[in-house]
């Protein structure tokens, strides 16, 4: 029997529905045997390269969103607070994931929960390398290397790279998960994917 | 005991998601024994009034978009096909439907569906008004009357009053489904909606 292939999971740590996707995601896939490859991505990369404008900013729809993504966290029962500054940069998360991920799998696994409660449960500035730093610290990363291995250019163009790469796959917005190359898109598909999983597609 | 409020549907012919929740709403409504009101409106109408564009013509997504109707189609159990011309101007029906409802709710209701399922399993062009006037004659209508009735001031004000009272509640996209003042964005809110009938809010 051939190992499946793993789910891919495309986010950015400023995306709501991305957090929601990420309190979720792995436990789905180990229902179904499956393991989840995470893919930070900067989602304003992506509108810039497709010339698009995120759901947030378009015109009318701020107020209905931030309701939508407490709504949907209670329905999901996923603690959720509306952070003050959104969106905010998250090229120091990212580049930060990346890199531990280099080190360590399962700590940039951990970073990545970290970071996504800091900012929608705790309000945390996650922009600020500094807390960035202390967030991967609090899983076990050495601060002053990581901070280091932030600036290089190898994992700069790495975020680069991923996020090109995402475009080019088709990826317009995050979370973006497919099931053996089946695209969905949206914490509101996780249902949708659960079926994907049980039935092999349908 | 006070008659709940009835559900607000607001819904555009041409949208697929609006299709997906016209199949469900009203059986999930009466489970909680409410009745829904459904008013068409003109998304296009919408989207100049707040300077918006439309999900499907936004760069890069349209690929994903036809394949996600007709996925969330078969998640939903709803016969669906891709129109080839789409999205499709419909003022015709939604004139004919404001007609129908001044003469039968319950024979308006009808015409609905039927439009719905003529566009997007049939694959009928409901812009067209002979096409229109058919589906409404099926569905008992008098349709020398109605084609009258579509061209007389009050109809067409009815419809430009209705899609403008719409952008003024907040509504920016369609299916908008309103439970006791909480607004709800899409046919893949339906599990949110049955939760907040079932729970009173949650």
């Amino acid at each position: 029997m051939t190992t499946p292939v793993p789910i891919l999971f495309y986010f950015d740590f400023t995306s709501p529905y991305s957090y929601l996707a990420s309190e979720k995601i792995d436990a789905l896939a180990e229902r179904f045997g499956r393991k989840v490859q995470w893919r930070p991505i900067l989602l304003g990369g992506v509108f810039k390269a497709l010339g698009t404008v995120s759901l947030v900013k378009q015109p009318g729809q701020a107020a209905y969103s931030e309701k939508d993504f407490a709504r949907s966290a209670r329905f999901l029962d996923v603690p959720y607070a509306q952070p003050a500054e959104f969106p905010v940069s998250t090229v120091a998360p990212a580049r930060a994931w990346y890199w531990l991920h280099q080190q360590d799998c399962a700590m940039a696994r951990r970073f990545a929960h970290e970071v996504f409660r800091a900012y929608f449960s705790a309000g945390r500035d996650i922009a600020d390398t500094a807390v960035v730093q202390e967030l991967a610290i609090k899983v076990g990363a050495d601060g002053t290397a990581l901070v280091a291995g932030m600036q290089t250019p190898e994992i700069k163009d790495r975020l680069r790279t991923e996020t090109e790469s995402a475009v080019a796959a088709g990826v317009f917005g995050a979370p973006w998960i497919v099931v053996d190359g089946e695209p969905f898109w949206g914490a509101d598909r996780l249902p949708q994917i659960e079926r994907w999983l049980s039935t092999g597609g349908f």
